[in-house]
């Protein structure tokens, strides 16, 4: 039997024993501002975080219940990051936690509390209290979608995807919810991603198998440079499809891997394609590098380069800026050896205009929504790939009327 | 006597036997897009470049004939970056201090070839070398203005400074021009300057009192993040003052060195006024770091962010973006100790919100023209400055439409 994959629908809900609902709390919208994820039964749970050094009270709880290794619930809520908080932030982001423990009657330390939005401000507890109380007693299994658009910021669109493939001959589901669209950057996106599967899986490779599908995925992604104080990514896996316990020993663990990966991918791309104000959606390419952290600087620094992205908004195939930024990333270069190619047509050869420079197909390539960059150093087997986007008018205009 | 210096007229004309010429030689604009300054006697030189990888042509010649250690004329176009350009690139950079030795009867090795424009195309060297022939031609003593104009390319307005002092009682004056608004990044602006002096100064101590200038003034704007392959600051010391030669030892060395900081201060600030789109100018400062290194990330990390960029450009007093970047910056922070201010009123104490933030004190900071934030990591001794500029509607537009 072939290790067929399937799209289904229903998002973090299309798994067995998941139920979610969104409220609307009143935190900073008008529309749903709150979530919650809750799986009947514990579930193995694995999750990463921002690496960032200022690190906002719920992560810190989070990563603190990471290491019971069991969860019941996730709760979110949008508009108010919780982050840079202090003392009353953490006791907030723990009473988040236990008023959702008891409306649930699990365990607090099985609660993961998440918050995004605007940084400094404490949460409004009485709100997040109420939100909580109605979300408990909201859950169903089909809650999945709405509780996609609860946790959306500046995003334009929400985000899911949910999965179903066999295991041990079992229908199993793996789906997912996240959100961001600024404020992201490799390790990791400005982001919230859930992730919730009715396998049974090993709890030391469930979490060996998610930090290598978010290096994968969400760190390979970036619209802005910049990293958040609150980013999380949450995994789930209630075991109700009762497979044989999943681990690198077991025969299919490479289908559920492929699954995962699948699930994080396709989440941290729609995160690029709803990058704040992108007209573009663009791969940077980078091989040949003298070492893959080579390739990984080259990467960065192409596709953090505002010269470079806000030429990609004015269609320009402005391969100048391309190499300038490869130029001055830390990454060994000899320039004389780069090429660049966008969808395959070359546009530098050995550091200079290609011979078959045609400006009008390279002005095709860049009137595309999306398209490849393609950097080859010549220099050694380095390789790095990232995701980004454009930076247009509407990117500043987001930005500078997110008011404080 | 005092050291007295005061501003005087003539920028890169002003110190006596310099002579200076602008002429439209059709590179790429209707107006001045080639300049030549020229010293009617051997002058001493020191320059400092771009640390870019891909390095343009006329950078590298200028690096080989700074080891002779005589400067007769600097030659300049805009329109064309001779970036990109490989060994046709290199001849042409050559060729170009070839044709201006030969128009003013002068060594080859004595002419400094700069150029400024789009990268990756050829310059076209006829009309190199007729500029060149006209702008010989056209050399006279208040040339300096004409000049400083002619080698603007997205800059709006032209940058231009003299300075008259004394040494030895003999009056020695010292001016320069500049330009550069876009790809603007320390080490170094993307940028071109040129001081001249008729002070004697011995050439060694003239190298290290640049590059020390450099340092604390055109290595600490940025305005886009972006390094650029051509930049290059000169400074031709041709003694026609007839001052006792300058050197370390010298009573009045200070006065000499402090002059050369004023000039390259002065033209970095006014780089970063005019960046492009820019509303507002910024200086960072950070200090408690844990070490100088440390307090440089995390400047120019506040400094690059484009959620930070924006937010100044909506008047949004978003310290929550600032600590963000604080804390992606790699410099060792405890959130916990990180105090924020904005031109001394305080927004952030112990990585909170501080006791008495008021919106309205910081409204109205924001919607200066000019302010400060200061960051105290209250961990060390480590400080540092950055200037910078906001991210506008108008930085876009004009790089999106700035076509190859």
């Amino acid at each position: 039997m072939k290790d067929f994959v399937t799209l289904v629908e229903g998002s973090v809900t299309a798994a067995r024993g998941f139920r979610a609902a969104a409220v609307s709390a009143g935190i900073r919208y008008s529309r749903d501002d709150m979530a919650m994820i809750v799986s009947d039964r514990p579930a193995a749970v694995a999750g990463t975080f921002t690496t960032n050094r200022v690190c906002a009270p719920p992560v810190k709880v989070c990563r603190e219940h990471l290491k019971g290794g069991r969860a019941r619930a996730i709760v979110v809520n949008a508009g108010c990051a919780n982050a840079c908080t202090g003392k009353l932030g953490m006791d907030n982001a723990r009473k988040m936690a236990r008023l959702t423990g008891e409306a649930l009657g699990v365990p607090a330390a099985t609660v993961f509390p998440c918050s995004t939005g605007t940084i400094g401000l404490q949460l409004p507890m009485d709100k997040i209290g109420a939100g909580i109380k109605l979300a408990a007693g909201a859950l169903s299994a089909d809650g999945g979608p709405r509780a996609a658009r609860a946790i959306m910021t500046t995003d334009t669109v929400d985000k899911q995807i949910a999965l179903e493939f066999r295991i041990d001959k079992v229908p199993v589901r793996i789906g997912g919810i996240t959100k961001g669209a600024g404020m992201i950057e490799p390790n990791m996106a400005t982001m919230l991603c859930f992730i919730t599967t009715d396998a049974a899986v090993e709890p030391k490779a469930l979490q060996a198998c998610l930090s290598a599908a978010v290096a994968e995925s969400f760190n390979r992604i970036t619209v802005d440079g910049d990293m958040s104080t609150n980013d999380t990514v949450l995994l789930m896996a209630n075991g109700a499809a009762r497979n044989k316990r999943l681990s690198p020993g077991h025969r299919q663990w490479k289908t559920f891997v492929a699954a995962v990966n699948t699930v994080t991918k396709q989440l941290a791309l729609k995160i690029v394609r709803d990058g704040e104000g992108a007209t573009k959606f663009v791969t940077v390419t980078v091989e040949g590098a003298a070492s893959d952290a080579d390739a990984r600087k080259a990467s960065r620094a192409v596709a953090n380069s505002l010269l470079v992205k806000t030429s990609w908004f004015g269609c320009d195939p402005n391969w100048g800026r391309v190499i300038d930024a490869v130029g001055y990333s830390g990454a060994e270069v000899n320039e004389a050896l780069v090429d660049i190619a966008y969808d395959g047509i070359s546009a530098v050869k050995g550091g200079m205009k290609a011979p078959d420079f045609s400006l009008k197909d390279l002005d095709r390539v860049l009137r595309q929504k999306n398209f490849t960059i393609a950097i080859d150093l010549r220099l050694g087997k380095g390789v790095d790939t990232v995701y980004t986007c454009d930076c247009s008018y509407d990117y500043v205009k987001i930005n500078a009327d997110y008011m404080t």
